[in-house]
């Protein structure tokens, strides 16, 4: 990443409500409070870091108002309401320097279809497919490898990183960002025992995705059974995610990585999953409500409660039995010392 | 997703032992009973939602034998053994339809080795992969950006989705399905330690998959060290499994997604193995063994046994240490009682 | 696998201390010793077998030097210092053996741009796609359908397998092995919350790889928000595993299938994740620390502990808490009876 910017640069993206002291180091780099040098910038963005700023050697630091130091000789402060929203302004532009827009049209590699339908000012990258009936919209980019079944659809200013696999008939939104290797269409895991053998329930359902979601690297979103799996406008889904068929995620959830959500369970809006959390079949999980990392979902969860563990109860009582837990020795050596006296 | 079925379609298809009133509409979709509208089908697949088939919109109703409401004006209820069962008999109809047989032949944009053998009736997608010595079988449809290497055998009418990559020597048994960016024949994951470094143990087996084996969405399943990794007739894998090497699962096995398999370990037939469960390496499972989500199996499971848990133990017992877990600051209160009583 | 090497190849590649008995077969394969049959090579790698010494049938037979039996008439028994190393060794012959070094050059059928920079000696297979800046070293491989994105680096003697993606800006040591499918370099997970929406961080940093990693198939490494995710040398990565952005992971770690390492943590050398093991973000795990399978990792691991649990918690502790666990219906018990007496 070689990057530049002016101090002047700077205060422009990230707008500061004040400043203080000043830098003639153009910024060539972002990096953390410890780690930082002279052209670095660096910002404040967890209180449980103030400690370092005194001693940061950054030229430009991204500081809460209300921070209360002076900044080195040669070092601008910069007090934002954010710093980790400035931060992400600044990280906003450099991507745009990083990753020029492709210009549009077909690389000679790609394999599409007689019968596609192609917006003029989308990208199709090398070696892509692209099958009959599939619609492609305005500014998209599918960088590289990317597969598009039959009849899929693809919304405005969406892209599709390398190797991603758009099954036939699954609709992406717009602005869907799809990161490296994500399946969506893959059919769901459904099966009928009948004379001793597993028979495939087929499948024939699709994938509807909302408008500004973002799947992440080797994540799988499986086709519905009949009907579809839908996935909510400003939802993120980050890597290794499974989500089964005909489930129905809401709008703005947070989904961690690994994460396993089981067939036609309902997330409302605003839910967030955390870490290789699993969630059994056919619950509703209700708005806003959060999932510890790790936790077993396998009943239903009100809107607005935080769950965890195995099986996942309210965070609080979790916690108490954990302490609990921890404590079961001594409360066998307390009953032992009873049934002693007692005797 | 665009079909036409008239009753007598449906009839024809789903042979129901049964039927009660009618319907002029033609059946042009599937939904749930809740979401279903005039000119869908629908069913009762799980007595869970018997309250919601008078209120059904539904065109058309699979329903069980011994149902005994009476459908609604313009209603065609079909009384049939297993409702799922008649459904999955529609939904293959429509599949047939969805999927069209691919033509045969090798796309001019793969790239096939010399010495390959390829089926006259075999369809080699746009962008594939074929390797020397690689053997494909009649009616195999490798769909596109698909990689077989080296010496892999893939028997007749398997069908492997965009971008699976099938390693050098794995061989896969007739009719097995192979979900987009599946990996059958990554290394093993082994190492010897000398002198301060992981020294790789080269993995020079390769995996032996059966009939009518179905392997999920970017799942994989690793080459043994030596010998094979064997997937038993008719087990069914899905999505983000991992599977180590030289493990043997048996026939008919159901193995949900997200587990984990270390290496060594034997499953017999008809396991079934939960969301997010972990089995530790070098155990057997035995025959018909269930393993609930998330459990992490750490010993010998005997056949027919059902476990959960973490480590994994019997479920009934489970259950139980579950709910005295709940009961655990009840518990402590009690011997906080007795003690102040007996001081 | 078609292998041939006489007794006296197999003396020659393992160097044992002391043989036993004698052997005409050539050898043609390997085989555990209960498979094992005639003209197979075996080993005793793990002293629990040690009973199925006496009855295997192998034609060659790896052991510990303090092994005493003697072999069966037609067998040889090779004494070495580590029955398993010394496979090894005949494993590695064996891989030289199946998988021929590709001849140098660039796939006719691969996309190069203009403005990379491919080492002389390097294969670029088919269906490659190399983007402008990337720099590929010496005798790099790129099996298949890989992806190298813009500026991206691949050092010496790497072998990246089908359907890799390395992202722009990445750069990978030498002797790296990138499984099938694995990913390195997607976008971080990172968002602000503002007027109701996730707001995406752009994530401008890159990935930085060592020496001699191995990278299991479909695993995904996230590049930086800013600055890099690092992985040490030497450190071996199985399938399935998600390590988010801004991770540093020290030298010859070793991390399971199906781990997951949020964002900012930090790994010392020597590391040891069991498979399916989580580990939350901004956290440190100390040189030489070992996390069992399925471990939910949420505070600091010192240097050298071992942890185990959900949160995890040092390994005899969680143990003992275990068993304690189990008998908690007869704690119940004891309280119940001590109540019933004191009433």
């Amino acid at each position: 990443m070689q990057v530049s910017f002016s101090s002047a640069d700077i205060v422009g993206i990230t707008q500061p409500l004040a400043t203080r002291g000043s830098t003639s180091k153009v910024v060539r780099g972002l990096a953390s409070l410890t780690t930082a040098g002279p052209g670095d910038l660096s910002f404040l963005g967890n209180p449980k870091y103030k400690s370092e700023v005194p001693t940061t050697r950054a030229s430009v630091v991204l500081l809460p108002v209300g921070y209360s130091g002076e900044p080195s000789p040669g070092q601008l402060f910069l007090l934002v309401e954010n710093p980790s929203v400035a931060l992400a302004r600044v990280c906003a532009r450099i991507e745009r320097l990083l990753w020029p827009v492709p210009s549009a049209g077909v690389h000679p590699s790609a394999v599409v279809a007689l019968g596609a339908t192609i917006a003029p000012s989308a990208t199709i990258g090398p070696l892509c497919v692209v099958e009959a009936g599939a619609q492609i919209g305005e500014r998209v980019h599918l960088q590289a490898q990317v597969f598009v079944g039959r009849e899929a659809c693809i919304g405005d200013d969406s892209w599709l990183m390398p190797g991603v696999v758009l099954a036939s008939e699954c609709v992406l939104g717009r602005r869907v960002r799809v990161q490296p290797g994500a399946v969506i269409g893959s059919d769901g895991f459904g099966y009928e025992f009948s004379q001793g053998r597993h028979e495939k329930v087929p499948q024939v359902g699709y994938v509807a995705v909302g408008d500004d979601v973002e799947i992440g690297a080797n994540s799988t979103i499986d086709r519905a059974r009949f009907s579809r799996t839908e996935v909510g406008e400003g939802t993120k889904i980050d890597n290794l995610v499974q989500i089964a068929h005909n489930v129905v995620i809401g709008k703005h959830c947070l989904i961690c990585a690994q994460v396993g959500i089981s067939g036609s369970t309902h997330l409302a809006d605003y839910v967030v999953l955390g870490g290789q959390a699993g969630v059994a079949g056919h619950l509703a999980i209700g708005k806003g409500a959060k999932v510890g990392g790790g936790a077993a979902v396998t009943a239903d969860v009100p809107a607005g409660f935080f769950v965890n563990g195995s099986p996942a109860i309210p965070l609080q009582l979790e916690r108490r039995l954990v302490v609990l837990q921890r404590r079961l020795p001594d409360l066998f050596k307390r009953v032992d010392a009873i049934e002693a006296r007692i005797e």
